[in-house]
């Protein structure tokens, strides 16, 4: 499957011309097969990428709400060893937030050497909430545009290689998953009122995304917008995203820093 | 299978007389489709206790070098949805963790309502590695059982529960494994000179387990000797361990906190 057709090149994105399902001539269970294959090469490749500990991987992921974030965390990351993961959900900022520099929050979680880093919502917010209900002026996001571009080249220039998905769902599938959350009682909890508002707002997010993933997919921190109406589909498009990156992380078992020749365990 | 034997009571302990392998009469393939049955139970557990997000689960894993803590985590915690667990890793303290109390450097550590966490070597170990090398007295040792134990109450009046698991290899499995990283070029970088210093303070090494795990298994946060010397076995014995007690927390999917009737999401 060629995913690169998903990743956002430097020119102004349009979301409209981009898919949200290209599954009308798919088999789901082939799909799913093979997106579990991935995952036990992922659990490989995380498991070197561990144990060589000098580089990191750390993945943004984005959606509106009900895009499925959390269901990709859970899916697509289940085969990697919890030891080697830390996953971030980053809500509204707090109090002490708020009297920082908005990436003061964000960097204690970026990944150290040897692990993946998830975030679940992302410094991304400071330009995508904060715009639409004009907390910031366009000059301003600029700037951060600009600050997100550095901050990010600073992890990058310390071994970290960092992967942008922007879940991509349509205004009908959205609809379909938040009324499942009031129809089904025990996805009740997942409901806020609130979210109708940020619903109601679609158009206003769409620009808001076209601009931030426009300005900040570079080569070394690409968005990528993965159709993601089909979960499965979306599943199996982000497994392989993650392979081809690990693969060309290329993390290697690193050898003693001893002399281990003629060293034996003996009996006690 | 009754667990519950492996659980540490009051009364002072005898490692020597509890086993290291159970493993003679089993049939290896049952026990492990047993382990990722359990498995399957757990991930649904565990998205009740991160949806209801009141309780958390602490497990303290502790061992031997060769034990099987890198393990246990890959094997046993692997059907947990990566958004629910954090791993934490305790090294040496580093000068400013010895600037402070010894449970300074962990209380960040311990896990958020909702959230499964595991530390992967813990608080433990200042009074095990400590008390072997006589960096402790026997007095200082005695006190800091009861800052732990005291220390784990506060966790538990916020809603923590504990699990805390010994390891228990025999000398000659760790034999074999320590030998396995010298003759596997892949494994070499695991190895440590030092682990043999380590191993020759065997019986210094079962003097201390014996007292800290007498002093610090209390009802509430028990400590349970594992058999580890069949890594499917342990696997086998911890899930179900894990499941019995998430099942004993029994937590729920959370009702809405906003009235829900009559609210429906219309088409954009």
């Amino acid at each position: 499957m060629d995913i690169s057709r998903y990743r956002v090149d430097g020119k102004k994105l349009k979301l409209s011309d981009l898919p949200t399902d290209e599954t009308k001539k798919l088999d789901r269970g082939k799909i799913e097969q093979e997106t579990a294959d991935i995952g036990a090469q992922l659990t490989g490749l995380q498991d070197r990428l561990y144990a060589e500990s000098q580089q990191s991987l750390l993945v943004v992921l984005q959606a509106r709400d009900a895009g499925g974030k959390d269901g990709t965390v859970k899916h697509v990351f289940e085969p990697v060893n919890p030891q080697g993961i830390i996953v971030t959900s980053f809500k509204v900022p707090n109090e002490e937030d708020l009297k920082h520099d908005f990436l003061w929050r964000i960097h204690p979680h970026t990944p150290s050497a040897g692990m993946i880093a998830v975030f679940n919502r992302s410094h991304y917010e400071d330009v995508l909430v904060t715009r639409v209900h004009k907390l910031i002026d366009d000059k301003t996001a600029q700037q951060r545009f600009e600050h997100i571009r550095h901050f990010e080249e600073l992890l990058i220039s310390r071994g970290t290689r960092i992967l942008k998905l922007y879940l991509h769902i349509s205004p009908e599938e959205q609809r379909q998953r938040l009324q499942a959350r009031l129809d089904d009682p025990s996805k009740n909890w997942k409901f806020n009122p609130g979210d109708l508002k940020e619903r109601a707002l679609w158009d206003d997010y769409t620009a808001a995304y076209e601009d931030a993933l426009s300005a900040t997919s570079t080569d070394d921190a690409p968005w990528y917008v993965i159709p993601a109406d089909q979960k499965w589909y979306r599943n199996r498009v982000i497994s392989q995203l993650l392979l081809e990156t690990l693969e060309d992380m290329n993390p290697q078992y690193p050898k003693s820093e001893f002399d281990l020749t003629n060293v034996a365990v003996g009996k006690l």
